[in-house]
């Protein structure tokens, strides 16, 4: 069970797990200055697609020697993408990367239906994992970036996808957190309905290898104080593990607000298939993005 | 302008604006700790309505004089509730706030259409006031905790309350942004919807004495850098002063995360009336509590 990205880099380092990105859009500062930060660091190695000598110019731009990385001459945009998947089906290449494209275009052959990636519950979902420094271990958040407004349907395939994510991250049994604003049923707030549904699913054996409660609001979800103050009685409130957000308008502001006005480390990830798949934003920070790497090549064990 | 709480507590303090608290159910030892705080430090004096000899008892055991209090035995919740509002509008006290009683027992008399309140906006809000360390002033948040799922017009009226409060706080032309979880308008996203049209109604005069802006990540409404990454051109993103939440889960999960995942200060309060209303929760903070009575003494000068 990993409590930190530390831990994550050192079980990395030390078992000489070393992945393979195929960065599909090399020609892209900001992502190739990804992937040579974690180079360095001695966690990847990767294969750079997109327009070869601009992916050259900017490596040595930054002082990095080109003999690390093997490079495959790709200017078209849906090409590339599509050759990253390839990489990874193939297995010369252990996860694809995001670089310069649009995220649609990135994403259209790992979801496509016959040469696409395995997606086992049909659905893929972005989560965060957040290190939670007063406790000292991982929190999984999810979804902050792909799914607008799941419905039970989706909610309970992200359920899924988490504690997949949750099992290659150590936790054999995650305590699953269902969110809404509050921690009673409420027919009028539709949180709080999808949440008592998802928590008899799982206690019925439908949601199998984790506890699953809800609904909970956000304190009651991860401070055993809080869940004292309103006597509740469960197995999830106050250590939860994963936290299942109501929609992406939530997912998206909790995650934001983690990273602006929290001083924790977080990274951000793809659920749902059964490969890493990075895809790190330009606004994300050096070590935000250095985790997403890291994150992703657990999951692709 | 007030940047923090403590510059609230100082201007109260030198400028002798001790209010008085009319708390209903006053039988209630979390509710009267509060009180009993604020009163030792100073701020406020208060009329405990309530069980009188347990409230007293209560008193005692804190070791606080009886004599700085009035004293009204009503022991019926609903009776207490009213007298409170009474007592507020005869001008005896200057802000209710809720003991040991419902939520909706409590705010009955305050909404009442005949003696209740004065509520401009026709619709009364909660805000929280966070106390935004990295730049050293306070955040205005809406709503975390009343209207469940607002729609446009609804969204209008928390606007108006936030700047309202705002210039009670000594901000004549605040800044709000209107969050959604992307900066771009998209058909399929209410929250987007809304903040366009919010935002174009600003820019008309519908909306005045502030200047709107959205749609706007959380990113982008709080961190210039964060705005400059995306090239939005606003006055708003990057600086904004009043953050309108898409709908209650996402304000409830977000304010709730800026209480356990950062370290900064923060209060709740009601928006709408034309006084101060203190509703503290048995999970607040003793601080979040305090926070709460002086932005109600600031909402009734």
């Amino acid at each position: 069970l990993y409590k930190s990205f530390q831990e994550i880099e050192e079980y990395i380092l030390n078992n000489n797990i070393m992945k393979t990105i195929a960065l599909a859009g090399s020609h892209d500062d900001d992502a190739l200055a990804a992937v040579v930060n974690a180079r360095r660091k001695g966690v990847v190695r990767a294969i750079l697609i997109g327009d070869e000598e601009k992916t050259k110019q900017l490596l040595t731009s930054m002082g990095e020697d080109l003999e690390y990385y093997r490079f495959i001459d790709e200017k078209g945009e849906a090409e590339a993408a599509k050759l990253a998947c390839s990489l990874v089906k193939n297995k010369e290449a252990d996860m694809p990367m995001k670089g310069l494209m649009p995220t649609a275009t990135f994403l259209r052959p790992v979801l496509d239906k016959i040469d696409g990636f395995v997606i086992p519950q049909g659905l893929i979902s972005q989560a965060t994992v957040y290190q939670y420094e007063k406790e000292k271990r991982l929190l999984i958040i999810s979804d902050c970036a792909i799914n607008i407004a799941p419905v039970y349907e989706d909610k309970f395939k992200i359920i899924q996808n988490c504690v997949t994510l949750a099992r290659q991250l150590g936790n054999e049994c995650p305590k699953v957190a269902v969110l809404a604003p509050v921690e009673v049923v409420n027919p009028v707030m539709q949180s709080t309905i999808d949440a008592a549904m998802l928590s008899k699913a799982a206690e019925r054996g439908q949601i199998k290898s984790c506890i699953v409660d809800g609904p909970l609001a956000l304190d009651n979800a991860v401070s055993a104080e809080a869940a004292k103050h309103k006597n509740i009685r469960s197995q999830v409130a106050g250590c939860a593990d994963v936290l299942i957000m109501p929609d992406l308008c939530a997912g998206n502001i909790f995650t934001k607000s983690l990273v602006y006005f929290s001083d924790g480390l977080s990274s951000g990830t793809i659920t749902g298939t059964t490969t890493g798949v990075i895809m790190t934003s330009r606004s994300d920070t050096a070590a935000n993005k250095y985790n997403s790497i890291l994150t992703a090549s657990i999951q692709s064990i």
